[in-house]
């Protein structure tokens, strides 16, 4: 029987006059998408445009909350209370909210952005506080987060389904965490490695972690980027070789339970 | 038979550390209220409090969006285009929907704000506009804007309920609109006279022009303010004085149709 | 004798994460830049790096203040007073002074932004606030307005330096003022008829309006993009023809009294 | 000879139609004021308004930057670079500049805001940065940080001026540190035990420590507050006291070198 995975991507990211983001192309392979709700990046009329793409596009929407920082795009933790964190995540899923309904789609999911989603996977009383403000929107929404994280972890303890995701162009510890991007070594530049590593999670469910070790590694879906022409082409290829590795390719909905 | 009236107010527009607004103390008067979305004022931790103060008050909650300007109140004309007001509203509303949701409560009413408000109720396109995102998101929604105004039009052409507000401080002009608040008698100072003004356009449907012709005027809602305890006095004598006079006070769920 | 003229664009508009202008390669033309203080775009590190790069260019550098709304990039007339807009300039032009300090550099020019820049054009109230707010920041400074505009009209009045820009791009109506972009003929899009019709505004004050009738135009500056490669295309060619044309390019101070 | 000591609060911090602070009150007492520059509060019109009001009441002008959060009110640590917090330092002195110079007023000194304040007194590297903004603006100006705090070190090695501050509320710990406020004990609740151990830090240079020893502490300055009536209160009554001790109370400029 063959194995069911997502790829998902960030898209949406434009804000105004500024334009970022293949998100045409990206569109074309990803089967969700995660996109920004008006504090980091998107405005409503992208936000608007972005639900009607990834809907027409027959691709899983999910919410991209982030901290309201558009100078840093989100990327710099704050040191916001659960409560914040909580309340954060409810206004920024219900925004999006307005623009599923008026797109008469559906919302898929939530992951997460950047310093919301790192400061998640470590702290598990921020994790909770989002897992709660998720569960009180809409409690049928599957959290997409990091493989082994605390938003993971919150999220299935609270009942909601959850998906594991996998970077294909990181490496991993051996506590399956990711090395830092600081360390040499933390990214995987050689594309082919970074596919083979891709399939073989999926299929056997193990990756190298840095040290040489082989871990176990949980994967429901593969985070993709779609930044430049480069990333897009990986998109494409790494979508090529997992059909040709007989991985069929699905949105989380199709397959998280 | 008695006449029923509702009377709103703008709550919820503390944001972070600045408190404004009396809401715990006109939230005991009012039958509806409107709630800030987050872009003129009120910020999440604000909104998911205020959303809770009025369903437990049993006051119907509006959502009431107005411009991304904090620094002006959302008080300051912004030249939009119709469909940039529109995604505003989508996105406003759907953020209050989140507290909505997660506070176990109903949306009942939208009433645009401040600018928003003032160029929705002369500029068709903009009303129409509006009213387009509020069908988007939720057809059930009530409308309330002011009486004549472009906004309500375009909310019965729509097919969406609406209702017409009245300003007890405030007088009218022959064509039944607001005097200009730069010429004078544009206010009415005196409480007896503002309410007997608002007793008699809810009982008789007359207000007395400011060239001293009585005019017809439709109210469904009075709207009111919590700014300071003078004001909160004013909701309170208003509320005895419609008791008085034999007038219900409900929320616009429970009459307009 | 040589005409003199000088050749400004703005610059700096990028923020956070988001990249936009070909700033490095105007450079090599222009000799005036106009730079976001930080309100409708610009964030600290871009102006900082923008100042730089300015001054290592030997390029005059100028204060372009704006509306604060960095999703309508200040393009989106707004409400405010006179007093407001003098204060938003006075702070934007502080702010900008902190970088050329720190820089060791000269500020030599102000030239408002996008709706500020059109409200000061036609309003002659807002024009005198602005000029009054770089008035008490630096009266040394010289204003940059559209030709017969009211912040030129004002800025004489007060005493300032100020200088008369052209749009090379753009036609004009037989007062002087630009055509509105939304009529015909209002974009010169002929690269070859743009560069003439500049330099004979330059060598002979003279440009033919729209109706085909010649008026007599006062030209310092002349305003140039650099969006895109085929905007800087067009900067680098409209300098060779300008010199070709024995037009010198300086900056605003070497020349303007 | 009489000891000399300077009173400094935060002032300006209102924002549009939210107004707090009881500026006009606390400016009759204290000898420096700290204005709030537009990232975390304190809009252009305020700005505007506070610099003219310190400087008619002969108090010594600070720039009070702090991190791009109104709705935090800057009191959220953020993980900014040194070089961001460099140049969010100079965009924020240079802001404060305009209004000063527009005054015809003097900048006396810097002291950082909320989060900004707390990062730069334990980080060494984010203080050097907000010193080395200071140095690049105005190398004349005066630091003013908590007495041992990394923010007055990093300052004297850059040849700035830099002035101590102590906290009238506020227990110490035995090195000299503030006792965290989730800590018991503290806040010093008792007026005149507060009142007592500044008089004794000004007078004798120490202070009893939370442990029951006496510490050396380095005091320039008392930082004070006008949030409300009682803490305006307490301002007036601990400068009366200052002088019945002999203690004069001078702006920084009078007395750091």
């Amino acid at each position: 029987m063959s194995k069911i995975i997502d790829l998902n991507s960030d898209i949406g990211e434009s804000f105004g006059a500024y334009k970022i983001g293949l998100d045409k192309e990206v569109l074309k392979y990803v089967s969700s998408a995660n996109i920004a709700c008006g504090w980091h990046a998107g405005d409503p009329m992208v936000m608007r445009d972005t639900v009607r793409s990834a809907y027409n596009s027959n691709v899983g929407i999910g919410a991209h909350p982030g901290f309201l920082d558009v100078m840093g795009f989100g990327r710099r933790n704050m040191t916001v209370s659960p409560d914040e964190m909580k309340q954060y995540t409810i206004y920024q899923l219900g925004a999006l909210y307005g623009f599923v309904k008026a797109a008469g789609a559906q919302m898929q999911h939530v992951k997460p952005h950047g310093a919301m989603y790192n400061m998640a996977a470590k702290d598990s009383k921020l994790a909770q506080a989002i897992i709660e403000g998720i569960w009180e929107v809409d409690s049928s929404l599957i959290v997409l987060g990091s493989c082994g994280s605390e938003l993971v972890r919150a999220a299935k303890e609270k009942g909601l389904k959850a998906a594991n995701e996998v970077f294909a162009d990181r490496a991993y510890n051996v506590d399956g965490t990711l090395v830092s991007r600081s360390l040499p070594g933390a990214m995987i530049l050689d594309t082919n490695i970074a596919i083979s590593r891709v399939i073989r999670m999926v299929n056997e469910g193990k990756v190298t972690a840095i040290n040489g070790e082989d871990i176990n590694i949980k994967v429901d879906s593969i985070c993709v980027h779609g930044d430049n022409p480069e990333a897009v082409d990986f998109v494409r290829l790494i979508k090529e070789e997992l059909s040709r590795a007989k991985v069929e390719i699905k949105p989380l909905s199709k397959f998280i339970k």
